[in-house]
């Protein structure tokens, strides 16, 4: 039978009907357009899985489940989001509000967790012990220990993003200091580049002339993550030791994954790792200095996802 | 049945007779006296069950099994310590070894593993998530998941003690830098004494007449974890001082295993776990601002072990 999976952004709303080979045939979407309310929220998921429908010519008896992926932290006994910062969501029942409109089981589950379930059920891993972390606007975890997810004991559990690296380090969003996310995000990499571009321009240093002014058009605002693997790519200094920073930083927190989990392998998603393997290559071989299993004979393998957002529709599709 | 446990320290072997209820019943040891080959210390071990079952007689028909908690990587597949640094194994087939004189099932897992294993099984706490700490030597950690010690894939999982906190703070054994064992274990704590006691003594600060140094007689190196404890009972001001700092680094690697797990129960052993609330206090309120989970209605339960070097060999047993 077909699923349809939602993925619930704080730009968009995506919803993807989701056939039996784990592919998505369908897709709909709207914008989230928050300041929202979670009824109004819900409503939209619901039109969206009845255009589907139509289109593709299925009913709801065609239709398994639907499941959603928030961005908060999802009570998956109650249907409750206890928290979703971005959406404004305190404590709001939010699963019945979709069984208003949507006429087969709902499913839920934190986005994090869907992406690492879809890359996991529907990539070519192979493998019971299973971690993702995207890389993105912070750093997402999703934890897939024995075949499943890792919620904790109050469904917060695999946030590794915010696991300390530098406890004098640099302020994060949660109020801690020196978060893995703060120095391995793709928003951490745009900051450390405009830094130090900043800083270029006021030294007159030799790399005033680095290749990344001309590439975003001399405005330091325009900096994208990409841009620092482009720059690379040209053979550009300063891009090259702000990527040598970069996969530093990434190597420390990856180690502590490692350390604490050994999973059987652990994915780099999220629009940074679109880099391949100008970030996985260097990300590999500082890793491997800093694990406790140096020496084991079998360690984790470290990879790029499989998949693109797509994940996050397909693994909440497959709750 | 009775069953049999034997904590391989590197100091002393410890086997023990541990009943049905998981109480220990008799107890024997003999020095570790390292170096030493493992063929002699597997022969120790069997002479320690022999004296065991003689003692209390018994034989080997009344004992279900043999466990044995080793301080380094035991692939329980194989029954080979891949590595144990303080003993100098490298892929010795020790549980061979034991099965030459031990005459009924033997099982073998890491030293920390074993107590988190013993707290888990024998202690009140009813939860099947926990995690066991333990500050001593270094910090050590054992996890135990859906009922299930995680392993990770090379049986190297549960590291926690080498997960950095500060990329770039002090050096650790491992080789890498910042490790929350550099500054949470006892030894941290006696390191981080002694260098605030001899600034103390350089600087003539009023610190100098700290109650630390008469309860050390006046020597320095005769400092231990419980000193620190001792004279802030006396209103010392600075072992108050240390200790704030010393609970406000274990907070930190602590709210970085709660981020991850989630787990039900974060349990704290070792020998600094015998201060009690004075430790436990602190680190309960300073880890509760930390936590990314801090709004959730559940959260982990910091708790104090309830056991003491008898964890180990009560799970080595119950393996």
């Amino acid at each position: 039978m077909m699923r349809i999976g939602i993925d619930l952004g704080g730009t968009n709303i995506t919803a993807g009907l989701v056939d039996e080979n784990k592919k998505i045939v369908m897709e709909k979407s709207v914008k989230t357009a928050l300041p929202r309310s979670a009824e109004s929220i819900a409503l939209d998921m619901g039109h969206l899985c009845d255009e589907l429908l139509k289109e593709s010519n299925l009913t709801y008896d065609d239709i398994e489940s639907v499941g959603a992926g928030v961005p908060g932290t999802v009570n998956m006994e109650t249907g409750v989001v206890e928290y979703a910062n971005n959406l404004g969501f305190d404590n709001v029942p939010f699963s019945s509000m979709l069984k208003q409109y949507i006429k087969c089981p709902v499913r839920m589950d934190n986005d994090a967790n869907c992406a690492a379930w879809g890359e996991y059920k529907a990539g070519s891993y192979k493998q019971d012990s299973f971690i993702l972390i995207t890389l993105g606007t912070g750093i997402g975890g999703g934890i897939i220990l024995d075949g499943k997810l890792l919620h904790g004991v109050n469904y917060a559990g695999g946030e590794l993003g915010h696991m300390t690296i530098n406890f004098n380090g640099r302020p994060c969003n949660c109020g801690r200091t020196g978060c893995f996310e703060v120095y391995g995000s793709a928003s951490a990499l745009i900051e450390q580049t405009r830094d130090a571009m900043a800083f270029d321009k006021v030294s007159e240093h030799a790399y005033e002339r680095s290749a990344l002014w001309e590439i975003c058009g001399g405005n330091i605002n325009k900096i994208e993550a990409k841009h620092v693997f482009d720059a690379v790519k040209l053979g550009d200094d300063l891009a090259t030791q702000l990527l040598d920073e970069y996969t530093t930083y990434l190597s420390e927190g990856i180690a502590n994954i490692i350390n604490a989990f050994q999973p059987a392998v652990l994915c780099i998603g999220g629009g940074v790792s679109k880099a391949g393997n100008l970030l996985l290559d260097p990300i590999r071989k500082k890793t491997r200095k800093l694990i406790y299993s140096r020496n084991s004979a079998v360690n984790t393998e470290i990879r790029l996802a499989e998949f693109d957002n797509d994940a996050g529709i397909i693994g909440a599709a497959l709750l």
